[in-house]
Parts: C-alpha cells; sequence; structure tokens
C-alpha cells in the first residue's frame, strides 16, 4: 500500500489493514488521514492503526500509530482508497428488459441493465456499464471502460473511455437558440452535436446540449459536479472541474484546467484562459486572458479586490448612519480638519 | 372542519362546503382563508361560504359568510386541505412491467408501477408507491407510507416512512472528490451512503449524493424543494426547510428547523446553528454559530447590515457621479466647511 | 430560399448550396451569415458560397461571395436553417414496449417510442412523439405536433400544439407549500394543475410544479431553456423567454415577452410588466411595474443604476486602503481645503 500511495513507512510495513476511516472514526483496523488543519486537534487520541501524514506533522499522531509519510496525505488517501474499493469491470451481459437495434453495435463485454434503450447505429464499447432506463440515442457512439448511471439520456454524442455519467444526465438536446423580427419568435434548429473526451466525469441531473452548428466539446479528464448546465457550442479544455450548479452559456470557450466554484455562471461568448479559477457565487461576463487568474463576484474581478470592495461595503454599512434628511452615508474622515468640521456626525462613524 | 383546524365557528356550524378555493374565486359552495396581508382589500367582497380568519380581522369579511376564527389562517387552511385530500394509500399491486429481483423483499401492500427496477436485497415497506421508471438500487432499504415519483433514481441509500420523493430525483451517486498531485486528477471513490428520516420531501430533479466515507444524512421532517443539491456527507439537521436551486457543499452541518431560500448555496465544511435563516441568492461562507441568526447576501451577514450596505449602495449609485478626470465618487458630505470647499460638486451629490 | 428568408440576392440566385455553416468553416457549397460583430474582422477572408448580411456591411465580404441582403441576419439564418433542417413529423407508431391505459386516447398518426407509459383518461394528439421512457400521467392532455424528448415525466397537465419538451423535465408535481404552527410542519396539499400553451419550449432537467390550488400557467410561445424551476401557481404571458437555471417563485406572474438572464430568481407573490428584461444572476424581489424595464442586480434595480453602483464601488475597491488602525476607507475628494487637510493619506487614493 504504502507503495501504491508514494509514502514512507514509520512503523511495522506489514501491519494489516481492512478499510479506510475518518481520524475520529478509525479504529486499529483501520487506515486514515491527516491533511485538512482542522483534524490537527484530533490527531493526538486517534485510535487509528495507521495515518497518511505529512512528514513535518507526524508528531501530531500517538506513538504507537504507523505514519506513512508523504507530502500529499490527501491524494495519498485518494489512491489508498483506489485500492481498498477498486473499479470493478461489470459482468458482461443484456438484460432482456433492453431494447437494442439491430443496427447497433454492442460489445459483448458491455452490460446492459433492465430497460436500457440503444437506437440504431449506436455503439457502446467492451466493459461499458449503461445503467437502467438508460436512453442511448441514434448513432450515439460510446467508449470502453464507461459507467452510465440509471435514467440518462444520450443523444448525439460520440464519448471516449473510462467516462463516468451520473444518474439523470441529459446530453445532446437541443441548445436555447432562437431569433427574432416582427414575425414574432423563431427557432433556430439546432444540429451539432457533442464530443466528450476520456475520463469524464458528469455529475447527476447534469447537462450538456448539443451544438447549434458543430459541436459542444468537454475535452478528457474534465469534472463536472451535479446540475451543471454546460450550453451549445462550448468548448471545456483538458482538466476543467466544475462545482454544482454551475452554468457555461453558449459559445463560451474554457482553458485546460479551469475551476469554476459552485453555483457560478459564466457568460456565452467569451474566452476563460488555462487555470483561471473562479470564486463560488461569481458571474463572469467578460472573456479572462490571464492565466491562473483567480476570479470572485458579479460581474467577476480579480479575487484581491473583490474582497477589498467587500470589506469596504461590510465597514461601511457597520459605519453608515441612515436617517431622513441626511443624504450622504458617513464613510469618510479627511483628516484632522475635516474630522473637526464635521463634528458630531463623524464620530458616530468611529 | 373546525375542529380539525382547531377554529371557533361564527355562523352556521353544518353549513356544507364542498372544496376549498382562493377568496377571489371562491362560491357560497367554498371555504377559503384570509391569511396574506394583500388578500385583505378583496376580503370584503369575496363570495366564499367559510372563510378561515383571525378574530381582529373577521370584520374585513361579508356578514352572511361564515367566520372560522383561528390564529394561524394559512395553518388552518393546511389542515382543511388535508381533509378535503387526504393522502391516499396506493392500491397494492405490482405492475407486470416491473422488475423485481429475487432477493429484493416487497411488502405485498406496497404498489409498484409500470418500468420499476428493484435490484437485490432492496426493501420496500408496506403501502409504499414507487413511480413508473423508478430504479431502487442494491440494497436500498425504503421505509412504509413512502411516495416515490416516476423517474427516480435510488441508490446507496436507507429512506425512513412517510417520505415523498417527486420525479426525476437521484440520490445516492458519487459526490465529487478529487485528489490532484503531479500525475494529474485521482478520484476519490465514494463508498458512503445516504441516510433520510421519515416525512422527509425532496422536489423534483433534486440531487443527494452519497457520502464519500460514512453517510449523507438528511434527518426526519426536511423538505427539500425541486433542483437542491445535497453534496457528500452534508448533515440536514431536523425539520430543515430549503427553497428550490439551493445547493449544500460536502461535509457541512446545518442544525434543527435552518431554513435556506431559492438560489443559495452554502460552503463546504462548515456549521449552522439551529433555526437560523438564510435569504434567497445568499452565499454563506463561514460556519454561524448564532441560534436563529437571519443572513443575507454574498459572503452572507447579518441581515440587517446586509440591508444598510444596500441602502448605503443604493444611496450612493443615485448620487455617485462618474467622469473622466474624475476619480472619487462623490458620496461624502464632510460639514460646512467640507461643503462650501467642494462647492458646486457636492451639489450635485444633493 | 432567398425568398425564404426575405433576402435580395445580389449574385447567383441559382446557386446550388448544401448546407449551413459558421463564417470560419464554410465553404463554396455553404451558406453563413454575418451578424455578431465580433465576426467581421473574419469576413472578408470566408470561403462561403452564400453568406446572409446586412445591406450596409456587405463589403466586408469578399467580392466572389454571393450576398443575400437583408435587415436581420441572424432571423435570416434561423429561417435558413428551417429550410435545410426542416422538422419532421415522427413515424406513426406505437412501440411495443410501450404500456398504455385502455382508456388513454392515443392518436393514430402519433409515435410512443419504447417505454413510454401512458396513464388512464390521457389524451395524445396529432403527430405528437413522445420519447423513450417518459411517463404520461393520469388525464394529462397533449396536443398536436409536440415533441416530448425521453426520460420526461408529464402529470396534472394540459398542454397545446407544437411543444417541445426536452430529456429529463418534470412536469406536475407538487409544489413547495408547508404552514407551521405549534405542531410542527403540516404540508399543504397541492391539488391544482399545470397549463402550457401552444409552441412552448422547455429546456432539459426543467421544473414546472403544478399549482397549490388553481393553476400554473405557461402561456404561449414562452421559450425556457435547462434546469428552469417554475414554482406553483406562476403564470408566465405570451412570448416569455428564461434561460438556464433560472427560477421563480409561487404564485409570480410575468407579462408578456419577458425575458430573464441565466440564474436569475423572481421572488413569489409579486408582477414582472410586459417586456422587462432581467440581466443575468439577479435576484428580483418586488414587482416592476414599467413596460420594458432593464433590472439587474440582488436585489434587481434599474440596470443603469446597477452599472453606476457597480462602478462606484470598483473604483472604491481599487482606491481604498485597508490598514489596521484605519477605520475608514478612503474614498473620498471633499475639494482643495479638504484635500490639504488629510494630507498624505488622500494620496494615497490617487
Amino acid at each position: 500500500l504504502a507503495e501504491a500511495v508514494g509514502a514512507e513507512v514509520e512503523g511495522d510495513g506489514q501491519y494489516l489493514l481492512e478499510d479506510v476511516r475518518p481520524l475520529d472514526e478509525a479504529g486499529e483496523v483501520h487506515l486514515s488521514f491527516l491533511d485538512n488543519a482542522s483534524y490537527r486537534r484530533i490527531a493526538g487520541v486517534t485510535q487509528a492503526g495507521a495515518v497518511l501524514v505529512r512528514p513535518a506533522e507526524k508528531d501530531l499522531l500517538p506513538a504507537a500509530c504507523i505514519k506513512l509519510l508523504l507530502d500529499n496525505p490527501y491524494a495519498g488517501y485518494a489512491r489508498a482508497m483506489q485500492k481498498f474499493y477498486p473499479m470493478q469491470s461489470p459482468r458482461p451481459g443484456m438484460s432482456s428488459q433492453a431494447v437494442v437495434s439491430e443496427t447497433a453495435e454492442v460489445d459483448p463485454s458491455a452490460r446492459l441493465e433492465p430497460g436500457v434503450i440503444v437506437y440504431a447505429e449506436a455503439k457502446i464499447g467492451p466493459r461499458t456499464h449503461i445503467g437502467a432506463h438508460t436512453v442511448v440515442g441514434q448513432g450515439v457512439e460510446i467508449g470502453a471502460d464507461c459507467f452510465v448511471g440509471p435514467n440518462v439520456t444520450l443523444l448525439n454524442l460520440t464519448m471516449g473511455d473510462a467516462c463516468l455519467i451520473h444518474a439523470g444526465v441529459a446530453i445532446g438536446q437541443d441548445g436555447f437558440g432562437f431569433a427574432q423580427d416582427q414575425e414574432g419568435i423563431i427557432k433556430v434548429p439546432q444540429v451539432g452535436g457533442v464530443k466528450i473526451g476520456n475520463r469524464v466525469e458528469i455529475g447527476a441531473n447534469s447537462t450538456v446540449d448539443r451544438g447549434a452548428l458543430g459541436n459542444t466539446v468537454i475535452e478528457e479528464d474534465c469534472k463536472l459536479d451535479c446540475q451543471v448546465q454546460i450550453a451549445h457550442n462550448v468548448r471545456l479544455g483538458r482538466g476543467c472541474r466544475l462545482v454544482a450548479q454551475v452554468g457555461i452559456a453558449g459559445s463560451t470557450r474554457l482553458g485546460e484546467g479551469v475551476v469554476i466554484g459552485g453555483q457560478s455562471g459564466v457568460a456565452g461568448h467569451i474566452e476563460i484562459a488555462d487555470r483561471v479559477m473562479v470564486a463560488a457565487k461569481s458571474g463572469v461576463t467578460k472573456s479572462v486572458g490571464q492565466v491562473g487568474a483567480v476570479i470572485a463576484g458579479v460581474p467577476a474581478q480579480p479575487i484581491e479586490q473583490w474582497r477589498r470592495q467587500q470589506a469596504l461595503i461590510a465597514r461601511m454599512g457597520k459605519a453608515g448612519k441612515i436617517t431622513k434628511g441626511v443624504t450622504e452615508p458617513r464613510v469618510t474622515k479627511t483628516g484632522k480638519k475635516g474630522k473637526k468640521a464635521s463634528g458630531s456626525k463623524t464620530e458616530e462613524t468611529s
């Protein structure tokens, strides 16, 4: 195990561990980890048999506890979990309650649960698992080793290998496109598709619209949380991570490794540079050209600037006195003279 | 009826009512109620045969109208509705189009609609109704008298009695957990479950992730609106109410009776005290220790403080003049002396 | 084609076009369009065989390119797309895997995909397509020429003609209604329905709750994007457009042609006048009486006022210096005298 997670062992390297638990729940047969600072206070009393820990923090743990020393305990925990709970290939098989078109190509090692419907010319790769009641539309292609949950709808899609698509996701339906003239609202037919790379994960009840013309693209290693909305012709670069309830409007392009906090929105037709980080609940209205920029707020701006503004507003809110007849907030101090001049009113702000 | 809702009758206690209607639509065979202040103006002309009303407001109603006097007319209306529209136990039965594992235990008084799929070792309690195409995963336990709508996915779940789970809900899928090191993004296997208490209601297309380790917990009497997202290892105390499109990030704990307005988000790894109320569209970034606190804004803060800030900002927006070459907003009045000094510029702000 | 889109041809009116492409991808057999200003810079090098363009911009295009001159190229593009990709009536037919009540009325020209479930007394009109695993509840009425995607749930609904309902939508489930008294939380039974007019489009995984009493109403020509939430007893006037992840709280009424940007919310029990436009990520807390008003922010206000506030805050954020012991932000300039008085401190703000 230590080898698998890249840790140096301090203690009995042959000790038998049965499972992984948080520090405060672990017993002597459990592996645990110390990463988040808020767990330091309980580190000394953990019962865990072994703990993944940074070398500098190992003395926080009881002496009896086996230490697995490494720089990134959380990554070590992730790898250890993968050892304890390996992804299993599904048992191959096609439920008798699945409905599969004669022109579809389903690899014999794939597994189709009851109620799966596979339309004409669709392709499903080796060892891929399709959950109950999931609909695989005409011409959809799904690679190898994918796991698709129940009640999913996949239309107009080409997807790579080792993807995880959770329950209730809808991919490939029409995007939101309308023109308007004197005769009224005109629907713009949506005729593009969706392309998804390898190792993409999409959370439950998320939605990914097909392109209007051309494709909506999610490149490899992107991870989307639940209830994320990806509009038509969006392109997500490699390794983007979008937290729950994020929405990306049409034709916007994200670079590689962009991280977007929960409930944030990104406007349409803009470009976000590689490794930009967007705080939760932000609204990004303009392109961000600076690689690695960290932004926040509505409209989004550099996070330090946003924090400064919030601090100012907070202070004003405390300082300001709102009384009828006084039209200006008391937010200012203009040096000794000004202070004198404004007299008692200024004192209210101190 | 008066007894059931705890009201004192002023008028004919034997009068026959057929149904419940809003004040402006009710006729003489209808019961109505006067609760929201905005309905007072139409109270005098209602045609309702009987009205639930506070004693102090009874004279707003026509003399002919029977008054059912009580302190909380809306609660009375809710109880009256429950009398007029009682929840009915479903007719027992298992659709021939349902697919049920031989090792599942389905109570004979339960009802499974067409397309229901029940996996191995799942348990479904007495009088529980499972809607069409709903998937009940391996080992899932559902109590008595529950109503589960169509197209729902239930995985890794133990749920109590008398719960309502509406269409399209997804419970028990993987949470959003990733570590990162020099080799890339590492998925943290999600192996916990979801525990839901009695009388919980979850609105359509909401999502509840399984715990990473341990469980995501929703205690009894919690009510979730549509499109709510509950991340892994969140714990909601008894009787929390979350309005539509709220998101709660991982490992956060809410006390009892917490109320969160629509589209608000709560950050991960924090704790919210009992009976805290969060205004709609807020972003809660820190733990809230004060029982019953009312907070608002992004980041969330005491609502009075937030209101003061908004009022100040609004006033500044009206007062401020933005012209090239003038780099400071005109937001200040520094007493007579300052005012004189700044001359005509200050006048623009008045 | 030119006739269909209302354009005047400058070039060979008999030229054969095979498809539609964006300006930068179009070849000589493609039609394209020049509408968005950001495409002007590439207009001169397009390979498109023909381009829809405003008369004033036609000279931006290569001489060899056929010009189709019209005032609204985007509307022309929408109409051209409808010519190239006409909506097709489905092949009539009922899948042998569909489950249809004997008392349901399904027009023989309708199409039911595998797994469709139609309950008692439901009606499905001519040429309407119902997607795989969609559930049509008891008494639901669906008009002619509708397209309903897969995994949709329709309950307590009456819907007009030519509607598009995308995958995963849930319509007609209980709204979020609870009363509270000393005995606890009391569910208010939800017994109303949903009425949807002609030509309404609803995006994937959106939710529309049934009325508490009376109906939730979506009038004709409304267009809803993905993951929109419409609460009980909301009424949307004709031709409203709601972008992704918008939420409208209970009993609120929108006039005709209201447009709401993505992730915005509208509070309950208010009224929004015709043609009001709400910017993305806004929170509308009060009724808006002014027809055509454009509003933004949380709480929403006239957009010009909101922009002014944002500019002020941004400037303050840049100007303000936050240091311990200095309790007021440096946001002010009070004319020459004040400036002198505050000395070096004021300079920090310049």
